[in-house]
């Protein structure tokens, strides 16, 4: 397994043609808009040779027979989803940001499900290509998200919004299109394109799932803008080691070979992929978010010290509330995590209910715990000159005073960012539409309830009859209780 | 194990003293306030007996090394805790109601685990009684809740508000005082008294656990007043064949002989006690909750389809509004009772926080979804003649033409009395302060939240030095990730 | 101007056909259920003649030229809508219930704008019979919702969900149907039947206005069951005095003459009528349920005094939760009032979109306040036995000792009364669903709010060009800014 | 009065001292950091020469008898107050950010109270200071909150965190200290120092109000960081033309003569000044806020549109509640501006319980209008590339073809700028802390409710007698009632 500087080392060999800002970088290890998100992924690397969290950042794959990282694993056993779960709350809080690699690990865990339902080639292609990641333990992007463009239209109606297949070649594929929001792309070492929907028939262009370098030609990277994004790596960052980093790929006839081809206009297992992959990655976020969480109910918790109001009850009930709702995503992908079952393919799923119960939650309550935060770091959070006024020869004195100390200037930093800065990014939006939109959410969940076993429940308790057809055993019991003791 | 009709016949052998209203209660099966709440608890006995939920319904117990009925069973297997979750929910959508064994079973586990630690043969003492209990497989009513009077004041200062000992002869103890909010009480077949809180050296008197026939020489029952409760046994009840039920317990100088005395002035394991049994009886709303909710959400469900509203946008959302916050609140049950760690006394526990995560969303999100079930059904739920006017000769035809259908009226009856009537006492109050109140929850939330970690994790982050005797270990990943690639 | 007792005697006179729980009453005003309800109206008479709220109480009308109950006055002066607003809060907080006037206030002011509209001998019609109700100082019962049956089809194809006329003689009209959440019908002396819903061309038979005495020939009413009904009248009741009433109106082919017959058919002013009324009747929710509300805060508040824990901090955190939302409810109303315009007949109406804010936000926030009264009143609320039994000569004095004290139970059970009884009706439910369920205030939101403006102002500050034929002046100030100071 | 143009030249004449990012600013009318918020400044000079809304940007001053604008104006009219807030919405529309003139506008009023109370020459003179201010249409940097360090510490205790008098000669005084969250300080013409809480006996020294020009020697300012703020002045601006600012203003021994200084420490005055000046401004959240809102609603209305999701069922009833919630803040601002009194200086005052309910509620909903505002922008406003990457030579054409338009990047700017960026200051932490934390809204509805009257309504109607000494009007009422008809 690798270690975080080998890591970093093996980046500066890639061929990565990325912007940012309209400018080319050259070597993204030492760019300051890059690095931190670096930082973030070299710790999943870090805490696999850490001996507090060996056991739970590595495990035992059956494919290459020897212990892997976490990242690239399958989950074998029911357990390994709960210990996903834990080694992202670690991870969470020893980077207070998005460490970038579980839209890998839950993809290869969906992809390994879905090319076995494929059945043929397919699964023996990803198989072959997993045991090479998980001996190299590369970083893997996985990207899903089409631009879309207009929702109302399907994919044939605006090709030029879905990466898709435009020639298939004796050797192989060539794509066109892009993925965006690629959270941590400019950090991998290989990209895993899977459908971001699920295809209809005539469709199956678009369906198409596939491995590839990230310096394959023709694929060019963008960094997107984050709040804040222009101090990173200054001292006003807040959380100046560690970031995300969002991206959008461009492909412009990008070759794929079928050895990294694992399917193609397969409509049923793409559909498999996509509610797989739903169900691990919005159980995912009750790992991570709360390990976020666990950072910024520190922050407040340190200003409340610093100001001296640690005691007031009104700011005991808001870290209380803090961490109640920290927990409540927690434990909701814990709950998701442990009610799994085992697919045909040997590798356990979530629960899809409580997933998606998990996820829509959390599109919620960091919200109230990131305004809580708020209400206690004080508004100077949103109003204290820079860290250069502060050390300034003239003026720093007078306003070290007005802040009261370096502690209290750099922790409203930490809790800035964390609200308004590069480190919300994880924190708000990435809450909300990561892993699915909130509507996405509720589809699924009105899909997945079980509403008739509910109305007959009803119906029973009401008094009311049982409608033709309808399973009695439940009006069984009812009828000897009300003999009971007759 | 005992059939639903040997349970009923059982509580008739009794000579319970049992006042409702000011009148005394000759036989309880067939008193209509009475014969609903034996009904919830009869369909405790009538599962273990029903091929589709035995398995559930009953474990092996090595006490007695027979199958029991799960509501006497000890938690000697991880899965215990998780079942007894699915069970609660099978039994609360069964019986739209509380089916007041869990306290019992709560208590048994956290007064072994109590009795454990007590040592000596107190352990012994209860073990031995609990044999007999799986054996005769008895409703057991754990009895915890003191009046208390004054917040402000100790048991010492106003010990008329405590069930206490007020004397120790050879043969066993004299118990006086009161226990209020006794759920089920009039229905069981013993008491398991319990100290309701953990009490300090001086207060040995009211430290006190032990177990006593209900129709012990000096116990009265009197019921509780509930909303709508004179409508129970008549055609407005709602769910007419289930309904929970409150009981306050005196207890007149009660003579209780030393073999079923468990604790008597141990403080220790009395804090432990109350500490074990918080955890189990908070985790199990996320059982019995979520039940009880699907029924009010399949009854707002129906309703939508009589009133022809139900593809409407907005009530689809509701719809999967509320089944959304029930399954919160079960995904958080699972999550306690899956993160489980085994006691010395081989008893698993649930996870502290996660179960008093749960129980405080139970003290929230079932009153929004009664709130939306309201706004589903509907105006008329509240203003519609009793079915007497429905069914009367003269004005009969032209209300049923007013309400649509009798299907509509029961339905509508049905979220009355769980919004409203006696259904709502499980649903809202019981919710509340069951298991202890809001605050009780926050308290320990307070108390077993690790602040210094996440302040650590804070302080790090926003770049400020290690304070003295602070662990460092991520400090180290820190600087391993900044070299790395140097 | 009536007083309080002239009132309830003239109740006496009247020959009204009411059934209640399948029996016909004989005499209303001394049936345990009846009248409470007649008290709460009799407040609005006492008040009238009450130095301390005369002024408030009555006003000077312009059409009989003297002083009447505000009841049956005509807001023609823009403090007038702010009046009624206050009078409410104080007849909400004194009664602690619905009073049941309000409807035929904001009918009567409604109808005096429809028929003004309408033109012609309608406007005169109804005036001659204003001034005949401002003298009598009737109770008028605004009859308004109709059955409506299946939602998803018009009054034609389901005509017996709606009252209509089905003869139209040369003396007058013929009406057949029912209306339904009658608040206050069987104690008032006249009802005013008006449409329900916006009709379309074709349905004129089901857009009548009119009135017609209580005991006309034809008219039955049934009463409504309301929770916890049955205790009306005994020691359980909580609010012994005063209480709310919800009655069905069937009307079996009564004749109205035309003199009293306001609108027949008139689509527009019947359209009019609808919009008018909900805006004045959603403000009107923002005067008595936050007097309603005062009392269950005082409720709450008095038991955390007998509990002794009136000084925690959580406690008075939810003390002063309470009090915000009630006076955000109140504050809406005020606003809604305040920001009035003038119509051409010259009555005053209501800003329609903050009429609708509160309204929107009534059918939310007393849920949350009656939660918040249910946490502090602690458990006993519903599970204390009944006053029967705390005065009973055996367990009385025992059960006193747990109760605590005469004033905790009657405060219980006031509490208990608001959140669960007869007295949760106005609080809960009525909020819901009175003056329009929520969807319908979202509906009216939806057509009342200036997207476009909004959306342009969002243009323009994006830095977007202006589309064709939008207005510019704000692009005008923009560029003015610009050149400042070059 | 001044125009726009006219204002921003006046500006250059100051020799202000103004830090920015560790720098000495030499005109801060062209400096990328300050000119927005001189716009936004500049729009309350360009509406008061406005015809559509000069009748609402000015006022005639009784005390110049001339037209002035409304900024600078007293609350002479009940009317004004309405007035005040319906300026504030087409302001905070117009610049869709905080414009920075209504705390001196409050504080103006207040002090006009406060003196007025003080009586002798302080009002004598502040009345000379404000003729002054109307003629010259100064903007007016009402300045209050000290840094405060410890919150547990009196001034006294640590007096270096304070605005103090350091000494008192024959011609004036002499000022040190510090104040905080100086919106707009550094676009101001003068200075209205005033204390930022009641003092106490012995801290006389702290209880001082004065007025100064921002070039006083002495005085320095530093603005301070704000979310994205570098990127002011370029394409990602978001909002280009417009924002607030926030500065630190240090006085170093600033010499205010007598005619200027306003309040010296009358303790009594100094706490009147507060608490109206409180009331003023919370309830200017009610007007400010709404307008920025419009325009976040705006944006987020026009994203739907492009990405061809209006209609559907979801983003229609998101956008509604975000104008449900909008409305509630401002017709709780409305409310508490038309409940006003006539204090005994002419000037009339907000009802102060609505004022702090307007801004209590200012510091929730707004958070939940932005989080709807993430979920329909979608997650492109934060990964999408910058402008310089859209109009790059070689990647842009792609880039364009992801983002669909430019109308969509611009508009997913403004967004995501008001929602994270320098536009989100004012939408978001100032919500939360301006005008005072929440907490102190709390403690004043604590103070401001009358409890007991809503106690005696809750034990009149729950059966209790009257304590000794208690009213019992209302009790009379009931008796009257019980009697009527006997």
């Amino acid at each position: 397994m690798r270690t975080a500087d080998r890591y970093v080392r093996s980046l500066r060999e890639l061929e990565l043609v990325l912007y940012v800002d309209g400018e080319r970088v050259a070597d993204p290890t030492t760019h300051p808009r890059v690095r931190p998100a670096i930082n973030a992924v070299a710790a999943t690397y870090a805490l696999a040779h850490d001996p507090r969290h060996r056991e739970l950042a590595t495990a035992h794959s059956d494919l290459v027979r020897a212990p892997v990282n976490r990242f690239t694993h399958l989950f074998t056993q029911p357990q390994d989803l709960v210990r996903k779960l834990e080694l992202q709350r670690v991870l969470g809080r020893l980077t207070g940001t998005c460490f970038q690699r579980c839209v890998g690990m839950d993809g290869i865990n969906a992809l390994f499900v879905a090319t076995w339902e494929a059945g043929g080639d397919a699964h023996a292609r990803f198989v072959a290509w997993l045991e090479q990641v998980q001996r190299s333990d590369d970083v893997i992007n996985g990207a899903m998200t089409d631009p879309k463009g207009d929702r109302s239209k399907r994919p044939g109606e605006q090709p030029e919004q879905y990466l898709r297949v435009v020639e298939r070649r004796p050797e192989g594929v060539v794509l066109r299109g892009a993925k965006i929001h690629q959270t941590g792309a400019a950090n991998a070492h290989q990209i895993l394109v899977m459908p971001g929907m699920a295809m209809r028939p005539g469709e199956e262009d678009f369906a198409i799932a596939a491995a590839l370098p990230v310096d394959a030609p023709g694929v060019t990277m963008v960094l997107g803008r984050q709040p804040s994004d222009e101090r990173k790596g200054g001292p006003d960052a807040g959380n100046a080691r560690y970031s995300g980093q969002e991206v959008v790929v461009l492909f412009d006839d990008v070759f794929v070979p079928w050895e990294r081809v694992f399917l193609d206009g397969q409509l049923g297992p793409c559909a498999t992929l996509l509610e797989t992959f739903a169900g691990y990655h919005r159980a995912s976020y009750g790992g991570c978010k709360p390990g976020n969480l666990d950072v910024l109910i520190g922050a407040a918790s340190l200003l409340t010290r610093l100001h001296g109001v640690e005691r007031a009850s009104h700011v005991r009930d808001k870290l209380v509330e803090m961490a109640h709702l920290t927990e409540t995503v927690h434990g909701l992908g814990l709950g998701a995590s442990s009610k799994s079952t085992q697919h045909g393919s040997g590798v356990w799923q979530v629960d899809p209910v409580l997933a998606n119960v998990c996820k829509h939650n959390v599109t919620r309550l960091p919200y109230e715990i990131v305004r809580l935060a708020e209400d206690l770091a004080g508004g100077l959070m949103a109003t204290m000159p820079s860290l250069a006024d502060l050390r300034h020869p003239v003026i720093g004195e007078a306003l070290r005073t007005v802040v009261g100390s370096d502690e209290r200037a750099l922790a409203l930093r930490l809790v800035e960012s964390m609200s308004y800065g590069a480190g919300s990014v994880p924190l708000r939006i990435e809450c909300m539409h990561g892993a699915g939109s909130p509507q996405a959410q509720r589809i699924v969940l009105e899909r997945a309830v079980d509403w008739e076993a509910k109305v007959r429940a009803a119906r029973r308790l009401a008094g009311l009859p049982p409608r033709e057809g309808e399973p009695i055993e439940d009006r069984r019991v009812d009828a000897e209780i009300d003999d009971a003791g007759q």
